[in-house]
């Protein structure tokens, strides 16, 4: 019984008003384990790297207990590399250059003692290589999708094949309008459940997230921060302790969700206080109760 | 012991995606007393309109119990016009004309009976008019600024001293940025209360409102509304029902005054889902109580 995350992993250079950092541990699958990590363990990780790859990475994802079976390394190519600029306002960023490298082949396998994983987190790639993943699964409990912008312009027909086989998606608000084709919110959220998934998360980055299931609404607040120095991985972070949170509780109930969809909050305002994934690798239980508790006072009104 | 308003009181062409209206009853005023009347009567009123003025849409105001002692009429003079076109998102619009007419010359004399008013709600008006007001008045317990971008532009200097003299700032969060010039809506919101208020209110239009007080913060919902008709007057109307609601408590403490968000935010839901003023003429109690109670729901986590 094991939660299965498929998705990037990368080297990230990132230039942001405070600072600038080149080949940073960065990708999908490395944000989800490791905040995932922080609620149940092991988290299992399928994806590829180059022989650029190196040990000290290796290490902080096997500090965190991450399972590194599923990992191919490519011995004589390099690791998906992604560049980026964030603007003063730190909520548009500019996409520098993107090198995919061993990503450009990747066709993940599935290893043989992964295949009856109970919940699986889709990482935000190719549709077609989700479509993949999904075939060689054994039917498992609960399958979250994270995808993007780029897919759902790019490769709708097989994105839409994904959705209809996922019980939840979690995308941001403009990528909701834009899969949904409607620019009320609300409206395109019951759309989106109309193509497959039962459950949908739509982050809306410095104003919260909110989770839907049928006619059910939860709003959750954002974290106020003053400082927000790396917003990168914030989205996958969020998705990995919400993932992380329901597979530790096994409870998929709608007020279950909701403390998911908290502790998601939670793990994405630590990440992106540091850059690349430092606000990650050293928490401890106290200090995400402690926010998580924040979290709840936000919003809290005493009768 | 009252509640008094200074704004404008206009009529407003509006076109949406749904409907298209002329000269329907608006202005700041209007959508302030009339959300407020369902808190607390009478809400005093001190503005101008021309001779145009029609006799029905100051019977809207009488049924709402507004005392309008401080209106002053000017006969050979027409009212405030104001013209606007909202996109597709209702998020944003051009305006696409202003008619100052009897606005243009608006000097706001308080009339002597509401001098020793208690709560003030200064609408969106001049800088310099409302400085005039705060000087007619006898040191009002709780006083509410509404400002907007075009005098945090042109009238900065005025509009500072305003804010040395008021106890709440209502603006929203583009405004907010623009008046602290700092990205960060959290340290917007800390240097904005440097600037004077106590208290500031940032609307953030379909992603809810924070509250803030000193190092307190209160993070309010958006309703999920599935058609937003008509998003004109939304603004005034929170402001309404929330100086409305504290009126009424007469309890400034931090706890109540996210009650008086909420129910700020209540009122601007069915503000918004009808053209002009239609959907504040109505309501009855039960109604209220529901939709405050959604709101209260939409963010709750049981333990």
């Amino acid at each position: 019984v094991s939660l299965l995350v498929v998705g990037s992993i990368a080297y990230d250079s990132i230039e942001t008003p405070y600072d600038k950092i080149d080949n940073a541990l960065g990708g999908s699958a490395v944000y989800v384990s490791i905040a995932a990590s922080y609620y149940s363990q092991p988290v299992s990780v399928v994806g590829v790297v180059g022989g650029d790859f190196k040990q000290e990475h290796i290490d902080i994802l096997k500090n965190h207990n991450v399972d590194l079976g599923g990992l191919k390394i490519v011995k004589d190519a390099e690791t998906f590399r992604w560049a980026g600029k964030y603007h003063d306002d730190m909520n548009n960023r500019d996409s520098l250059s993107t090198e995919l490298n061993v990503f450009a082949e990747f066709n993940p396998v599935i290893p043989e003692q992964y295949r009856r994983s109970e919940y699986l987190l889709l990482g935000n790639i190719d549709p077609v290589l989700q479509l993949r993943v999904l075939d060689q699964l054994d039917n498992p409990a609960f399958i979250v999708l994270d995808t993007m912008d780029f897919w759902i312009k790019g490769k709708k027909t097989e994105l839409m094949e994904v959705l209809k086989k996922v019980d939840m998606v979690i995308i941001n608000d403009s990528e909701a309008k834009l899969l949904a084709e409607e620019p009320n919110l609300i409206k395109a959220a019951a759309r989106i459940m109309q193509m497959g998934p039962k459950y949908l998360v739509i982050k809306k980055g410095e104003h919260g997230a909110l989770l839907f299931n049928g006619d059910k609404i939860f709003s959750a607040a954002a974290y106020p921060l003053s400082e927000v120095f790396d917003p990168t991985g914030a989205g996958d972070t969020f998705a990995g302790g919400l993932v992380g949170y329901l597979h530790k509780t096994r409870d998929l109930s709608f007020e279950n969700m909701k403390k998911a969809v908290i502790s998601g909050s939670t793990m994405a305002s630590f990440c992106v206080q540091k850059f690349s994934t430092k606000g990650l690798e050293n928490l401890d239980a106290q200090q995400i109760d402690k926010r998580y508790n924040e979290f709840i006072e936000l919003t809290k009104i005493n009768d």
